[in-house]
């Protein structure tokens, strides 16, 4: 019966399918979130920002709990045919969230604080990756150069599990930034640098990750004050940009945290 | 000109397409390898195993040294629209190369090597992930239980960026494997484990990653001699299998290989 009850209006459907595209995410300040784990952690979260809950009935059951947290005009029940209409994944879950972009908050840059900056990563996985692993850290912000991935990109989200609400991400030129910080270290990922393991840490920074395929910057590269290298012993030419981040945040915070 | 000349029979086109499944990759031994740089690195390593090679013309003109060394029936020009025909690639580039599944090797277990066991891995884009650090870290097998995606999936391919024809793959029984080699320390990377950073690592060893949603099933969990956790300070629940892998390599590889 529900599948042949209309319960979405044409113009809701259009609106949401419009945010597929990075052009109308930023216009309406709006991006869509799926999958069921990411959403509910979405709704257990106390600042979650949401805008509207596009779900099927099923979803409505099992969640009631957390969805009598929002005001009932948010929550939209709606059929199957109609999530896929307006999903993004190839098997559409149970619900769609619609949710506002964080206030861009002022950042007040610490030196005792850890921060990822991130050069052109352009592979939407690689920058939802990075966010994850940021979040396991404890980095809770990342600098994206204006010509990174958007990252309220839906593979961006997904690639996150949950952890995109947790992580301020900041559009900056990263030349600017390091400019103006002069008394942070910044750290920087490069094929000519020290050891990795060699490298001795302070307890916070800037840790410079270059593009998949070319590195960090030459403009940037000069305003790095100590550039690191992962050391190999095979022969695999690079390293995927996520893989490098996550092995470099490791040793960062093996000095820095774990240490006995 | 070229573009309107048939240049590849429909029964090579059906032949090359039927290679994107599974099925008829592993009845006729044979699997596909697309993207240029890891086609052109495959042409430059002693033994290819390719199969045949269809590219247009510029990539013919700009690769006929490396060309020169196959055998020239191999060497298929084709014109671009034909490309796209047998392409896995949204946008195809020069070549498509077919490529022989390397013969099983007898893999000889050496108790000073590093190995990596991977329990159900179902990415594509992880476990060509895995590869790739493997390759760089030096560790040349890779052992996956048979419900791990299959090894020459084309987006596995892509993920490993050319390592795939430096490491060996083998789908074995992860439980036997280690029970058959009782002297070799069994590494596992589950939550309760102790913290990596304070583990000492044995100069080779297996290291059991389990699946994305699961973790390290419960059979196997009983075999591992040393459970290991990566320690978070944050918020995420978990890492990317491919994250966990590389960071757990590089503690390894830092304790064993680049001592100070």
């Amino acid at each position: 019966m529900l599948n042949n009850q209309v319960l979405i209006s044409k113009a809701q459907i259009k609106f949401i399918r419009s945010l597929h595209d990075k052009k109308h995410r930023i216009e309406e300040g709006l991006f869509i979130v799926e999958g069921e784990k990411i959403i509910v952690e979405l709704l257990n979260s106390p600042n979650n920002n949401i805008h509207s809950v596009f779900a099927v009935n099923e979803f409505i059951v099992r969640y009631a709990n957390q969805l009598k947290r929002l005001s009932s005009e948010k929550v939209h029940l709606i059929n199957e045919k109609e999530l896929a209409q307006i999903s993004n994944l190839q098997s559409p879950n149970l619900a769609l969230v619609i949710v506002h972009f964080a206030a861009t908050k002022a950042i007040e840059i610490q030196t005792v604080k850890k921060y990822i900056l991130l050069d052109n990563i352009k592979d939407p996985g690689n920058l939802g990756t990075i966010i994850r692993t940021a979040d396991w850290y404890g980095i809770d912000t990342i600098f994206c150069s204006p010509d990174c991935v958007e990252s309220t990109n839906p593979k961006v989200i997904q690639a996150t599990m949950g952890s995109f609400f947790r992580v301020n991400i900041c559009e900056v030129s990263l030349s600017d930034l390091i400019e103006q910080h002069k008394s942070i270290t910044t750290y920087g990922a490069v094929l000519e640098g020290e050891n990795v393991y060699n490298t001795e840490f302070n307890e916070g920074g800037f840790l410079v990750i270059g593009s998949e395929s070319h590195g960090i910057s030459e403009e940037l590269k000069t305003l790095i004050d100590k550039k690191i290298r992962i050391p190999s012993i095979g022969k695999a030419e690079s390293l995927n940009a996520s893989i490098a981040t996550a092995i470099l945040c490791s040793e960062w915070a093996r000095q820095v945290n774990f240490k006995i």
